[in-house]
C-alpha cells in the first residue's frame, strides 16, 4: 500500500471530520493521483478543529488540508499539488502539449467553474442547514449547479475521461462531483453519473478512499 | 496597444455587460498578463445574453468568457490561460522550480480558497438582491471571506506580492479581491488593500482594465 511510515512524500489530513464529510476531504485527491502511480506517501493527521500553530500556516495559509512535502517542495492547495505531480507522471497528466492543455484547463474548470456552485451545495445542506434562509436560498444554489452540470455533460460527450487518457483533471471533477453524493442531483445526468462510477471504479480510487477513511478510525497524532 | 485586429492571439470576452460588473469579467486577467508580456492580441466580443452556438461551447463549454486561442492551442478558464501564458515568460511566472511552484500554488488558492467566498457576497449583491433571503444569508458569506482574508493577509506579510516576483497569482488574487470593490470589507484588511492598489497601480493593469471598458462602448460583433 503506498501509505508507508517511512516515506518522503508527506501529506496533511484530518484525524477525523463530521460523518456528512468523510470521504469528501481533499486529501483524497492527492492519495487517490499518488495510489495512481503507486507512489508511497506519509500522512499527518490534523485535529479538524484545534487551531493551527504559525508553523502548520507557513506551510498551508489557510490552516487546511491537504498540505504537501517531498522534501523538494512544499505546497498546498490540492490543484496546485496535483499539477506538481502531474508533470512527473505521464499517467496524470499527457506530456504532449494540446492534451496537456485541454487536461489543465479542464482541471482548473472544477476547481473554479463547478465546484465553487456545487460547494455552495454543500455549504448550505452541511454547514448552514440550521439558518432559517438556508432552504429559501437552495434552489437558486441548485440552478446554477444545473447549468455546470448541463455543460459539463456535454463536453464529456461519449467520452471515457473529461480531456482524452484519465487524467488529474478527471481526479478533481469526479470529487467535486462526490460532493452531491448527499442529494439526488445527479440522477438527471445519467453519463456524468457513470463517468463519477467509472472514476471511483479505479482501483487507485478505491484504495484511496479506504485510505482515508481508515484514517479516521485512528487517533491523532 | 497590445490590442491590435491583426493579432493572431484572440480572447473573447463581453460586447457589454450590466454596469456593476463592468471592469469585473475575467477577460481582464488575460488581457492583464498578455499587457505585462507586451503581446499583441484580438478580441472577439460576445452579447452576454445571446445563448451560444455549439461551435463556441466546443472552445468554451460553459458559454462564458474568456476563450483564448493562439493558434496553437485554443483553452478556456482564466486560471489555465494564465498558466499556460506564465509558461512562456518569466516575468508572468518564475523559472525556478520553488518560485515557480509558490506561485502556481497561489494561483490555485486565489482561484478555489478565495474568489468561490468573495464570488459568493458578489452573487448575493449583484445576482440574487432582490431574493428575499439573500440580506439573511450574507452575514454567514461575509464571516467565510474574512476568514480567507485573514490568512491571505498574513500570509503576504510585508511582501510586495504573494510569491516572491510579481506573477499570475497576483493576477488572479487581485482580481478576485476586486470583487469586493463595491463594499467596505478590504478597509478592515489595510495590507491587503495596500497589496491591490500596488497591483492596480501597474501600467498593464491600467491598460488592460481601460480597454476592457472601451470595448463596452463598442458595437457587438
Amino acid at each position: 500500500m503506498p501509505q508507508c511510515d517511512s516515506a518522503s512524500t508527506v501529506l496533511t489530513a484530518y484525524a477525523d471530520v463530521p460523518a456528512p464529510v468523510r470521504g469528501q476531504v481533499r486529501d483524497l485527491r492527492i492519495r487517490w493521483a499518488l495510489q495512481e502511480i503507486d507512489r508511497d506517501y506519509r500522512v499527518e493527521l490534523l485535529d479538524v478543529f484545534t487551531p493551527r500553530p504559525d508553523s502548520y500556516k507557513s506551510w498551508q495559509p489557510f490552516g487546511q488540508v491537504p498540505a504537501f512535502d517531498d522534501g523538494r517542495q512544499r505546497l498546498f492547495e490540492s490543484g496546485a499539488i496535483l499539477l506538481y505531480l502531474g508533470e512527473q507522471d505521464a499517467r496524470l497528466l499527457p506530456v504532449d502539449p494540446t492534451a496537456r492543455w485541454q487536461a489543465i484547463t479542464w482541471l482548473l474548470a472544477a476547481l473554479n467553474s463547478v465546484e465553487p456552485f456545487i460547494g455552495q451545495i454543500g455549504m448550505l445542506d452541511f454547514f448552514q442547514a440550521g439558518k432559517p434562509w438556508a432552504k429559501e436560498a437552495r434552489p437558486s444554489a441548485l440552478k446554477l449547479v444545473e447549468a455546470r452540470l448541463s455543460a459539463t455533460e456535454a463536453a464529456l460527450g461519449e467520452a471515457d475521461w473529461l480531456a482524452g487518457p484519465f487524467s488529474i483533471a478527471d481526479i478533481v471533477m469526479i470529487t467535486v462531483l462526490r460532493i452531491l453524493d448527499h442529494t439526488p442531483i445527479l440522477r438527471d445526468y445519467p453519463a456524468l453519473a457513470a463517468y463519477k462510477t467509472r472514476g471511483e471504479s479505479r482501483p487507485a480510487f478505491r484504495r484511496a478512499l479506504a485510505e482515508q477513511l481508515e484514517s479516521y478510525a485512528s487517533p491523532a497524532n
